[in-house]
């Protein structure tokens, strides 16, 4: 598998999808699945999920499917997602507090090393978690410092953009954008908007949609 | 349109996707889109696409691409999103707080109208976003008075299943669980899992993934 092999997007898309399934199939003890069960979960056809995974190499075993466990690994190390990312909360209030001591973060590789707040009653303290919290002005400092690559943004919305202005500033290349509005970074900054409601959608449709 | 039409669960989820995009478009404020393009940026086939429609009827323009409100609406409505749903928080913690005053989900049809916890010292009080707050006890009460359609649990993992079971029987058949555990429902009640890991590693390869 080569490091250097350029996939298209709609590709990186689809083996984002792969990815949720595989991972779904192995919490379940879900050895092996065949590419026609596995095309019919992930919502595809078999002959695209076969044509997206040659850009990687050999993955199925013919007759007998996928291993799913494998195939999961190979799918996250093409993503770049098999290894440790450093990671700042930009807004200590209540879904900062509540991100910070979520577990499951760190056993996906995510490690939250510092919170900033322009609040000085906040700052100073350490989150429930062990999170120390210092003062946005300080981001680039303990940014460059700690190595981070990924900052959240649970400011109000009105803060978020000066937030993510500071974040940039200070070489951080990955937003996640919990605040309910869009912000602006320049091209080199790729910003991810995390919106709660295509959660209740997803529910809804499960509920209510005609499904056969 | 017909509301008893019933679809594969493979379409359903394609359409999800599509009404993802379709929204993200009209928030862009594009107008019409061709089905090629539709189908690039939703990483499926345009011949997939117009398959999938006209499970609901005429949606195109040939030569001219679609309405993107006007599909947007359409999928919506088929995905049964076109209605208001009262919703219950169950577990008054930081997480619990931050969802009940997330502006967004009262815009998209999502009303939380009551909260619950086991904790009597929360007993009695509103959220700062008015709602309040009943012991979990009256949970079956509440939510037969209120029309309640959906809970959303964001207690602490070991409390998750014993809420799970009290949202079951009173009869509310839709739930978001943001504990991290896995919990165990009747079959006629929905669980969507809410990983927020996710997010992260959907910016993650983005960032890092190599993309032509």
């Amino acid at each position: 598998m080569s490091k250097h092999l350029k996939v298209p997007e709609a590709t990186i898309k689809r083996l984002s999808i792969y990815m949720r399934v595989l991972k779904d199939l192995e919490r379940k003890g879900v050895e092996v699945i065949s590419s026609a069960e596995l095309a019919d979960i992930c919502g595809v056809n078999a002959a695209q999920i076969r044509k997206d995974l040659t850009y990687f190499g050999e993955f199925g075993i013919r007759g007998v499917g996928y291993y799913v466990k494998e195939l999961h690994f190979d799918i996250r190390k093409v993503l770049g997602l098999n290894q440790r990312r450093n990671v700042a909360l930009i807004g200590v209030g209540n879904l900062g507090r509540a991100l910070a001591s979520y577990r499951n973060f760190s056993e996906h590789g995510y490690n939250f090393v510092a919170a900033f707040d322009v609040d000085p009653s906040k700052v100073g303290e350490a989150l429930p978690s062990g999170i120390p919290v210092y003062p946005l002005s300080d981001l680039a400092q303990v940014a460059a410092k700690n190595d981070i690559e990924i900052a959240i943004i649970t400011t109000p919305a009105e803060a978020a953009q000066g937030a993510a202005d500071k974040v940039v500033a200070a070489g951080i290349r990955g937003i996640l954008n919990f605040a309910p509005v869009q912000i602006q970074v320049s091209d080199d900054v790729k910003v991810k908007k995390v919106d709660l409601t295509t959660e209740f959608d997803n529910l809804v449709y499960h509920l209510y949609a005609k499904v056969r």
